[in-house]
């Protein structure tokens, strides 16, 4: 009889498992300190205490001032966030983002484009999804009035975008410049008194906090309109009674995530390293889609494989992998249910007879894992 | 030496505390089963699993289909998303609403008014925040393709309004009704298979679940287009992961509510029926304001008591009740930092002079805590 190993996870693109100590931080929250922090009385002053407590951690940890973090339900609302608002303050007639973005900033630009009469251009990238900064420099030109929308890290393929080049263009020519940075929110460093973006997202769940709450950073320069209407909540930024629990646990998760950011990323990228070098080593014929196979230009937490075609495997490589108890995944999960492809290797013009998987990886993975993980992987690829 | 009581809370309209069993079931949700509903593999299909569990529990409680229920991040998305998705996709170019709706209706209207050119009706209501239905069914006569949007239970003076006959009128028309039921859910019985209703909206942390998490019914015959754009979630109706933890919460939050809601509705009724006698026996002049005194016709939980004028507490009243260590509001919790006055008791025209303060229960309070608040005001009232 042999055992059935526990399962492995190797999706913390998708979502990440809550940490410990983000659980003990939170948990007074829900029972004791559990006021309306807009209520003036002493439960609703404990519960603001905690919230701007918050607040100000999360902004002292990006170099900013806590006026301009302001808390949403997730990076969906983060991104929908920052495009309605700055489309609708500035008065937007032309946007620019790319194939690769992720669905939550390319399906409210289509929305948008499509509702209100606004250009749209996607910026050109190439077969390892690096985009045509040249082609980006130009539109500005042509028109500085636009709402820039290019993500830090991409979740399927791992690129990192220079963003702080993408910064510098659209301070030159003074446009909007938001970045879907919900990849690389607690996984690299970001100095926003350094950086000149407008806004950006984070979504807790990402770096080991809890599903439903994320952060929008709107620069207090650009202001911009909010997507949810109602009472007063967060200056008015975003009506709803605040997630508190959610909140506090954001901030905690953050601060870890922080607390030793250099050598949680030393250690994930020798992981990292280890599955790449290991894939190569045992399966012939794997190739890396986009840039996650080069280690200076891509997220230390992905790599997305591309798998030689195969008889035995054919559209069948993660449901061999899930039987093994290892999960992994063919893209984006948000889109995954849907099983149309990923439009992201779609736009790269991957060979769809090759499968694709992408690995992404968290500080509670260990080389032990990816042993199994190879393991596995080299037998579905004998001959 | 005298000991400081404990505090005493009376803001449940506000929020309430989470149930000790509500925490329980959720606890599992955040470090062992964490996965992405979206995601294919075991870890997201046991996500998926329970998502489904719960909005199969909450669909059967108010006896409607699965399909219906989709999760937002609480009361204010939910209203956010009735009120501009029936006007995107219906091409509504009329609403009608009542002045003394929550912000979360008002605001939103107010903004799609302004950026839409949609014209707005706001129903007449009289001194107790009656609705001029009246006038209500002359407009929909005059303008069938409308957009009604009006709550069950105010939260602020606690009318109950008669929603099987405004949800008939629209029915009768042809016309889009939403009703904000966030003050009602979880404290009345609703048949979602006998009340013509296109969309409502709940809140957890109104019914001692969780902050940062909702939901919203849409009828399956009136399919609106979602607010929030992303990911291909809630069948395509709520783009962002899923709360599972904040789900799961509500809807046992939700099942415990319905378990005896009868019997709490009932021990309810008792302690606020108890409160109006104290309060009008030892305090003269007190009346009460919209239709709270009424027990019939407004929500057990909630008692707005108009206070006489007094030199002793000019504008300090909740001040007094709050160094004493009981809770409760002026008005909503979500406009109550703004200080400028309830809208309700404005629309009113509640005296200026008077001092109002909403009492709002729950099955937590106690007749022990209402003989002390009233001990506490009979103090602030002598002569």
């Amino acid at each position: 009889m042999t055992m059935k190993s526990a399962p492995i996870y190797f999706d913390n693109a998708a979502t990440t498992p809550m940490d410990e100590r983000v659980l003990e931080e939170m948990l007074p929250y829900f029972k004791n300190n559990f006021g309306n922090p807009s209520s003036v009385h002493s439960h609703g002053r404990n519960a603001r205490e905690t919230l701007e407590k918050a607040r100000k951690k999360i902004a002292s940890l990006l170099n900013t001032s806590p006026g301009e973090i302001i808390f949403t339900s997730g990076g969906t609302e983060a991104d929908n966030t920052a495009i309605c608002g700055a489309i609708e303050t500035y008065g937007i007639k032309h946007i620019i983002t790319s194939p690769i973005e992720h669905h939550a900033v390319l399906h409210v630009v289509e929305h948008e484009v499509k509702e209100k009469n606004i250009r749209l251009s996607l910026l050109e990238c190439d077969a390892e999804g690096n985009l045509n900064m040249d082609q980006l420099a130009l539109l500005l030109e042509k028109e500085p009035n636009s709402l820039v929308s290019l993500m830090h890290g991409n979740n399927e393929i791992g690129n990192l975008n220079d963003i702080e080049r993408i910064a510098a263009l659209c301070k030159q020519h003074g446009s909007y410049f938001h970045s879907d940075t919900v990849q690389t929110m607690g996984h690299y460093p970001i100095d926003l008194k350094a950086l000149p973006i407008h806004s950006l997202s984070g979504s807790a769940h990402k770096f080991h906090g809890p599903k439903g709450v994320g952060f929008i950073y709107i620069n207090k320069t650009k202001k911009i309109n909010p997507l949810m209407l109602g009472g007063g909540q967060e200056r008015n930024n975003r009506g709803g009674t605040e997630n508190i629990a959610g909140i506090i646990a954001m901030a905690k998760a953050l601060e870890l995530a922080f607390d030793d950011q250099a050598s949680h990323a030393e250690e994930i990228l020798q992981l990292k390293t280890y599955l790449k070098s290991q894939i190569e080593k045992n399966i012939p014929g794997v190739t890396f889609n986009g840039l996650s196979g080069n280690l200076d230009k891509s997220l230390y937490t992905v790599l997305n494989v591309s798998f030689p075609p195969s008889e035995n495997n054919q559209g069948m490589l993660l449901f061999h992998l899930d039987l093994e108890g290892i999960s992994a995944s063919g893209g984006s999960a948000c889109s995954s249910g849907a099983r149309l492809g990923s439009h992201v290797l779609n736009a790269l013009e991957a060979d769809p007879s090759r499968e694709n998987v992408r690995f992404s990886l968290s500080r509670f993975n260990t080389k032990a894992e990816i042993d199994h993980v190879v393991k596995i992987l080299a037998g579905l690829y004998q001959a």
